[in-house]
């Protein structure tokens, strides 16, 4: 298939677009920013250009949208950029697949649920976003299976766990322990560390979406979660143990959503798809691949 | 209170603006189209740009945010211009309102709720927009409400029902019924004409808005709703009454909501809130306003 990828420059885009070229599918990436990778064709593109994306789109069977202000933080400090990159964008990407047949696979967050009214957390459970991020992400999600009821544009989107793996953002919680740990600096955890995330290894999500793009399934929004849950103290241990230093606990952050048990059965079901990559085996990569950097 | 109002040039923002200067209070009016009212000072603005809200925002006590894309053609037709104007322009409004240290009250609407789980629907009911207009009027919403909890700007979201009065734009299907029954057209039902709405008259909604604005209450969405349920059919029986004509049925419009009952409890309950006209009543008025015209 012939697929663009929102977001390329990006740490899920470029994971996502790398394993697409793996699986034999032409990929072009769009990004705001140049992308370093020559494994396939990039273009410098802006989500909230309708005719950047269209032209873009063109002759594509598929968009995989990760372009996104992805960073809480970020999101938090300047809801309005969030409000326009990921609800404008969002908008955008339907109205260049809707131009270019092509169908979507959106990537959304397990935080569009907010405080869990049952668990496990499945696809029907209601959302209730309470911060920037999770709202804006949510929005898009909701506008392009609008377009898909609307318009018949094809959308999956999949409702993505805490992703972990190689080029993580500096301000991520695995970058700050990692870092600070390697330079034997103290590692404060924010809150008491008890909260629980099912920290999915971004070479798994990167399959979900190929399984995404190739299926007939659409007008459908998946949980892509890996089952194990690992606190955030427990995550913190395991570098410890690797980068001998100090836990500490500090205040926490805002922004911080709080433990939810979130199912994958509809993905298994409907994608075949699994996180294949346990915990202390994705983290152990981590830990090597940022070894190599020093 | 020294009141900024969005959208004071179209059909609700002017009916509150209106109502706030009947009220005592000192009005400014904001909107990207000229105003004709010159019972209150208006400014041309544009809410995609922070710095023209913010700076429109100065030193006022409240923003009443009606400046939105709320015609829901409109938004199906453009739903990344829906995008824009509902989402980042609600986020800065929540800016300029955290600049000015001003408290939001913001026109949500009825249909953020989607397919009813329960009836009458309180604001406890989940959310599950399904069209652009919804979806960006929601994520409008849950900004403004974050920003409530994240920066301390007080917030109160209104979400009003189905409002007709004197204005209503000519794709309503208020205007159109009495538009086509006046000049001897046949009026068409789309569907069955069954599907109830809870119209609101504008005058009782923007009492609502003044009733917020002195409130203390904020972090909060409250129905704003006639208890009256009207199908499409009763309101096009009543102006064949007055304009006999003949009634015949059609298609069902995409973007029709389907029939919910609405509880209006908790705005009587939080602002003494109550809608006290009677449908026949407001829709007697239209009409002689309406016959006023021609």
């Amino acid at each position: 298939m012939k697929i663009l990828v929102t977001g390329s420059a990006g740490f899920l885009g470029g994971h996502v677009a790398r394993h697409l070229v793996g699986s034999g599918h032409e990929v072009k990436g769009f990004d705001a920013a140049p992308s370093s990778d020559t494994a396939y064709e990039s273009v410098i593109g802006d989500l909230l250009d309708t005719e950047s994306v269209t032209s873009a789109a063109e002759g594509v069977d598929a968009v995989c949208h990760l372009g996104a202000i992805g960073d809480v933080y970020l999101a938090a400090e300047q809801p309005q950029l969030a409000a326009a990159v990921n609800v404008v964008g969002s908008s955008n990407v339907a109205i260049a697949a809707a131009e270019a047949g092509a169908k979507v696979v959106y990537a959304s967050t397990w935080e569009v649920y907010g405080e869990p009214e049952y668990q496990p957390i499945d696809e029907d459970h209601p959302t209730s976003p309470d911060h920037p991020y999770n709202i804006t992400k949510l929005a898009g999600e909701q506008l392009l299976l609008a377009s898909d009821r609307l318009q018949g544009v094809p959308v999956t989107a999949l409702r993505i766990g805490t992703a972990y793996g190689r080029g993580l953002r500096p301000n991520s919680v695995f970058r700050i322990f990692i870092d600070r740990a390697r330079a034997g600096e103290p590692i404060t955890i924010q809150g008491d560390g008890s909260q629980g995330r099912q920290f999915t290894y971004a070479a798994d999500i990167a399959s979900a979406f190929e399984l995404a793009c190739r299926s007939d399934a659409h007008s459908i929004a998946m949980n892509i979660v890996a089952p194990e849950v690992i606190s955030i103290k427990e995550l913190a241990e395991l570098v410890v143990e690797r980068f001998p230093t100090d836990l500490t606990f500090g205040e926490a952050r805002p922004g911080d959503v709080p433990s939810a048990l979130v199912s994958p059965a509809l993905a298994e079901k409907i994608l075949g798809w699994r996180a294949v990559t346990q915990f202390e085996t994705g983290l152990g990569h981590l830990l090597e691949d940022e070894s190599d950097v020093t």
